[in-house]
């Protein structure tokens, strides 16, 4: 959970696990200045990858922000190192998609409001002009991109340059009903989270509290994912569940479920705006 | 959950939904002087399916108790229905199937000792010689029952033969590692509980707890369920989950698994013994 | 859950416990013509005290429904009921008085907008004017009564004549901030929900986080409940509870807590709406 | 999680917060050939304490088990640490207390079988003859320690003497029904851990239960903690909650709340065996 106040570096890394990684990532910190104020590790025994996080106070550290990334460059070259370095002082930009529920886009932009994530909203980008009154009333622009079949490559198109344009960090699908081609999946890597209304892998597809309510399970969930090319199957960040019982019809599921989703979204959202995600394979490695 | 002192009788009903069932069953019930204790109804409304428990006082039940299903004939007829009256002071009789992992087993004995569930274990039954110990240690009989590929039918026909000797109302298969073959399942109709190791229908078969580290879950489940002919296909009767993370091996999760597994059978087994559970096709009506 | 489409009407009844009420009632209810979707009972063996509640189809009832309370009275005399007739084509008329905090404010009117709460919001009441642009927003009407010691009497018999002239039902304390009088309390009995964010009878009082925070507990909670004269101490409706650690501030509670105070209030508040709820002493039955 | 197969070393540490602390322990371990399996941290802004739980691989560690402590002491010293090192070959030496309530001690004692957790059962202590049975069956120590208010302080000593004598570790009181005085908790700082059958701070003291049951929660708890001077005011280590409903009566609680006795009683004794609890002042920082 970051702290308001001071301003942090955030260095996340995965690497082969050998010794050493703890002592020259601690020392690297130390020498320069900076205080530790969190410090994450895992080790994957399957495939003997390190990761790790941590989080130190930039204020007496004596290397600008912009060039910590370079001085660490040796350390990373000595382990093959993949690492990220990420500031608490620069804010994610964020585009939320959306199509006719508007429970997580409220969802979303009401944690924003009141501090609890660290972003900024950029971007609501929907299939349905309905949406822009909220847009409106938060002062946050929309953009309406209508597609069909046949306009789908061209709308994909102008999607991509809004974000480019934009800069954003991160793309949410806030129940956003359309399938993203693999074309716009692969220019944004582990950067697009959707919430998907089951309780993975149970249920995939289409119209999961349907599927829900035909089997007679007791208890309905919600799960949130980066997007990969298969669908349904990313690497999961977070997932909950509530308790269900043979009263509920389909519609009382789909309301059960809204309180579900906009928990999930919004704390996976949150998890990877703290950058406490890395992914791995099909996988997550989440330091909470 | 039944009171301990007063002898009450359980009707489990279900017919086709039309008015006055209630007031039918509830003016049968006073009319010889039965007090209502507990009432609990249902509509189906996909298949107008109508679905009622009623459990009323014997003390000043004019109508003997093994004339009450007799009794009750001429409403059963008028509406078509499907029913059962059960007694508190009769028990349950119990068979439990176990294999090499004894952990329901134990929960299973245990909560019956202290009471918490209503019935008699008969039998312990299975295909591991060292839960004899256990069962001993208890005085609960035990019979051991191997079985190959090839002595499969001749073992079962001594098991089917065990279960109606001791008149068996209930069989719970705690973690038994064998798949009965279909005409088992045929004799002893929503009369097996199975615990299966996963949040179904996610990770159905063998290893799911291999499967949820594979597929990279950060919740794990159990589920109790009838058991049908198709494999983890039956009527699910009770569910429950764990928050797991990238910490956890292969092994933790087992560990993580077992007190779900535990918790998840004795509940559906306790639900089934209170008679709370209707099966209505592929799913289950359960009167908390 | 009450179903979109029919009439229904609602009987809560509490009465000395005895034989041959789930008779009477339902054979009242059938001989009119009713159909019961829905029905629960539950006898409190101290007090010897009996609740129902039934939920009955009016498109066929033959008594038209501003006269079947009257219809009903000759049972009610019998048994010496309190009861209350309602009807789900009579929206619950709705006031939410708020402070500073917008959380559940927010919550409220975007789950009555859903339609998954049977009210309308007439009134939104604060002591601190910057609500009013979220009640515009919504097309919602505000009013602001600031309050000090000294005026507190004045503006309390305000805000009673605004409730009593818009024949407000229910009266929703969304964190507000304020300790009603007693008088205000006794004008609407059983018809003010508050929100108090702890597990009660947990943290009583002024800042539970930070009494939470400072006692160490691993899982903090909050209480939805009736108000009395008694701080706090009124029949509780609903309680939830989430998980914390050691890296928790205060901060991050309340973050945390904001979460469980929406759902727990929305939750309680539904369940009043759907005519669920019986307050007995310092307790309540619900009938979910 | 330790896993099976490696030994391995496990420093539980605190001090003033300061820069280097990291820095300087995983120098330590790297330059001596250890391999950080895992590693934890934590600072406490109110207190400025700095925590740290670090576990590495000792198979290819230069110095001696027996001698680590020693070469950390220069470390220790410039941070001015409490510190701890253990070692996951060296098993924790348990005494159990109990009264005439089982389902703690056989949860405990099965665990321990099933290799859940990594402590020695040496001890079972009562106040109870009938436990012995189950001590019997399953080959373990039983001393029979029958007390009265005149012979406390004379059974007492002969309970030191044997926890002295077996060199116990761990003190669990099993739902123990005596209250240990100031001079026993003395001689065993943080090293007892009790369960308290209701969610602290609430219903502290006796008859938790029949507390919950009068005040109409709508969720039961319980508690572990270590044991302190202050009745139920110790450090907590683990809480969790179930929920419950007005047809609940104390009896049925009473079932309920056994489940949740030993799911936390379990966990809070399995994190203390894997050195996950460091105790501050009144709270506990728990490393999972």
């Amino acid at each position: 959970m970051q702290t308001k106040s001071p301003d942090t570096a955030i260095l996340l890394l995965s690497c082969l696990d050998t010794q050493g990684i703890v002592s020259d990532v601690s020392h690297f910190i130390f020498t320069y200045g900076g205080n530790i104020l969190d410090s994450n590790q895992h080790s994957d025994v399957q495939t003997h990858t390190f990761f790790m996080r941590v989080e130190w106070e930039l204020s007496k550290f004596k290397i600008p922000q912009e060039k910590i990334a370079q001085a660490f460059e040796p350390i990373a070259l000595k382990f093959g190192m993949n690492f990220k370095i990420q500031f608490s002082n620069t804010l994610t930009r964020l585009a939320i998609f959306v199509s006719q529920y508007d429970h997580c886009l409220y969802d979303l932009i009401l944690r924003n409001r009141e501090g609890e994530t660290h972003a900024e909203i950029c971007l609501i980008i929907g299939n349905h002009p309905q949406m822009k009154e909220i847009a409106d009333s938060f002062g946050l622009p929309f953009h309406y991109t209508p597609m069909t079949k046949e306009t789908k490559d061209e709308v994909e198109n102008q999607q991509i340059a809004l974000l480019k344009e934009h800069q954003i960090d991160l793309v949410v699908l806030a129940r956003y009903m359309q399938i993203l081609s693999p074309r716009f999946i692969e220019e944004f890597p582990n950067t697009i989270i959707n919430i998907h209304h089951s309780f993975l892998p149970a249920f995939i597809g289409a119209k999961p509290y349907h599927q829900a309510y035909a089997r007679g399970v007791k208890i309905i969930g919600a799960t949130s994912h980066y997007v990969t090319q298969e669908l349904d199957q990313g690497p999961i960040i977070e997932q909950d569940v509530t308790r269900i019982s043979h009263r509920d019809s389909v519609r009382t599921l789909v309301i059960k479920g809204r309180n579900l989703e906009k928990i999930v979204l919004s704390k996976a959202v949150k998890l990877h705006l703290e950058h406490r995600v890395l992914p791995h394979g099909n996988k997550t490695v989440v330091f909470e």
